[in-house]
């Protein structure tokens, strides 16, 4: 019986050699192929499109949610995207920011998509205002610092270049449209960072999951006549680094009427704050993971480019690595409730180093007498506006932020001090 | 061949049904005697005994790892339980402390198991010292306490009581010997949580874990000429409810000679600063899961009593419940580097504030025109004290350990602005 069917089995055995050989090869050649994101793009996307219309038909999920930034306008405790007065709210930053445009409108941010709206809507913008305002308002930055140059743009009136400004912050700002790998497109950041003698293009992703947010997410300053885009980083990152670095360049946004003091406006300093050694960013967080959390689709996994604040998103923002999301929340609470009070006992500080000054000098105070008080008033202020700026109130980096206030708040009092020896 | 085997199997099934009721009765029997906690202690220990190598018999373990803390004298980089001279290491204290008998001698504590040895080498100690200071440094105390009362023993001079206090602080501490639960002895810690309406009895065990370390790890005064020891937390136990009580006392522990401010010395609030809402605390640690943890004797998993800083012990303690240990020792580095940058800022700011005081007295400023400016250096120091007398360099509480530094520091700097305003 076995022997009558031998010839059978062979034939059956050659086959099935064969059938793996085949098989064998064809994952061969699939590997040999160019690696694909598993997805193939249903439209050819431009490098630097601006239309962030056109990356979505690829990428319908990561669209959908960028477009609810445009109404997503929830206000949380202390921000949120609702855009409510800062000076109506606190009016002790009419006499902080006195003679500044900061002291005409402040208001808190909306969302990406609104970006566009908003910066055109802004009382401080004039006619003197330069095109640089507009380097973290719009997808168009890329291809037009590519095709002008950013020295040009820069030079260019806010007025002028507004024609060319068509979109809010979108998908070209961040990703590359070939690979969609993130990449930095903003020349300020390249240059920040190279200051340092860092090299983006060899970060890791996760690196680049927080890097990206440093496109706009930052202190900067205007370089000279140019109004060049400018990031303070030579010294590091940290406020003590950013100060030491305005003290050297002597850089001045505006001079105080009251105190005659020459100011630094802090603008939106989350990056530098989160990076100066806090305990989640230490841990390895960046900061997509909280405020652009994986969320589903049916079986799509994607990242939400709902950016807000994550305390309206706390089960998918915090829950990814935290069992209890509600000892979570009430741990942001206390650190955002003793933050901000100490954030106003520095403001009610400054104010009365502003006036002490203010006293000094209409007594007759010279300039030379003043020096030391007005410098610490600078340095005070600058560091309580690194903080107060950075909308988180305390929760990116709750011991960075305390120490800086308790520094913020010894400098005034003794700004203050200083005055009242001053007098004559 | 199965016929035959019949009665041979009925008479097996027999035994084995007999075999299993005897098993199951045996059970039965075992679990209607008295729960024990699995081991049959081999000695009968006394309630309140003082002397813990009886304990010691029945708990090798326990009683081996605490008989480490006599020779664990490890520095770490604030702390550790090295013997320094805090005024050595800092001579800011030397004028914080004018006036009073911590400028004398102020050192770093050693372990439980030195705690009566150094207690009575400090040069502190003296003829009218009274025997409340034993209140932390004996396993002699909860029997003392059941036999004399607390009012007699506070009431006896520290000369004179010495001779009842045989043992360095021990297991009667903290256990019931009778059931190994953990219990509050001290009926100061009785008393300060029954005014805050709480009964420890209701507490839980990991509660437990955290409140017996409250036997002493709190801060403390003596009420009354009866040196009756006291715990001030009548309005909660926070720096500022603390400060309060003390406010409406009118408590004084010294009258400071430069200022002649009547001060507030902090002692060791650990318990308070831990429990003041900090991250551990919100999330469920207790004190002992830190500072004793879980470690292993072959089979035996017990609780370390070699109570020390977990630093020295960071994979135990931290590991626990962290998986990378080194970010968690990074962290803790971190946070005491700049408590400690902003302790000493808080020093500066207090020892300005007590020159300013001492020169506008000797200026002819009265006392009414100082009245502002001693309040004011009094809520300072007391709040600079309680983070600089809390052994952790900030790590058991860094938010509100640097908010209530940025508070003393506002403080002192208003009380220097104060008595330059009281110059005549």
């Amino acid at each position: 019986m076995i022997k009558k069917n031998a010839p059978a089995i062979i034939v059956t055995g050659i086959i099935l050699i064969l059938a793996a050989a085949v098989i064998g090869l064809l994952f061969y050649i699939k590997n040999l192929a160019p690696q694909t994101r598993g997805i193939q793009p249903l439209v050819e996307v431009a490098l630097m499109e601006p239309d962030s219309s056109k990356w979505g038909q690829n990428f319908p999920n990561q669209y959908a949610t960028y477009l609810m930034t445009a109404t997503n306008n929830t206000r949380t405790t202390y921000g949120g995207s609702e855009p409510f007065s800062k000076l109506e709210a606190d009016p002790r930053l009419l006499t902080l920011f006195g003679g500044y445009s900061f002291s005409i409108e402040y208001n808190e941010e909306r969302g990406h998509a609104n970006a566009l709206t908003d910066v055109r809507a802004i009382a401080r913008v004039n006619e003197t205002t330069p095109g640089t305002c507009y380097s973290c308002k719009s997808s168009n930055n890329p291809s037009l610092w590519d095709e002008m140059g950013m020295a040009a743009y820069d030079a260019t009136l806010f007025s002028e270049l507004g024609a060319h400004i068509t979109n809010p912050i979108g998908c070209a700002n961040c990703h590359d449209a070939e690979t969609m790998a993130l990449v930095v497109t903003n020349p300020a950041l390249e240059a920040g960072l190279e200051a340092q003698g860092l090299d983006w293009t060899t970060f890791s992703r996760q690196q680049m999951r927080t890097v990206v947010c440093a496109n706009c997410h930052v202190e900067y300053y205007f370089e000279g006549d140019g109004k060049f885009l400018t990031f303070p980083w030579a010294n590091g990152t940290n406020i003590d680094n950013i100060a030491d670095y305005y003290e050297e360049d002597g850089f001045t946004d505006w001079t105080h009427p009251d105190s005659g003091t020459a100011m630094v406006k802090m603008q939106h300093p989350e990056y530098e704050m989160y990076t100066s050694d806090s305990t989640h960013y230490m841990a390895g967080v960046a900061c997509a993971d909280c405020h652009m959390p994986y969320t589903r689709d049916g079986s799509a996994k994607f990242s939400s480019h709902n950016v807000m604040s994550p305390l309206l998103n706390a089960e998918a923002a915090c829950g990814a690595c935290h069992t209890d999301v509600e000892y979570v929340t009430g741990r942001v609470a206390v650190i955002q409730a003793l933050s901000y009070k100490t954030l106003i006992a520095t403001e009610d500080a400054l104010v009365s180093c502003i006036e002490a000054i203010k006293a000094a000098k209409a007594a007759g105070a010279s300039d030379a007498a003043l020096a030391e008080a007005r410098a610490l008033h600078r340095e005070a202020q600058l560091r309580w506006d690194f903080v107060a700026a950075e909308n988180s109130m305390g929760f990116h980096n709750p011991e960075e932020v305390l120490r800086t206030l308790a520094l913020a708040t010894d400098m005034a009092r003794q700004a203050e001090i200083s005055a009242m020896q001053a007098m004559p």
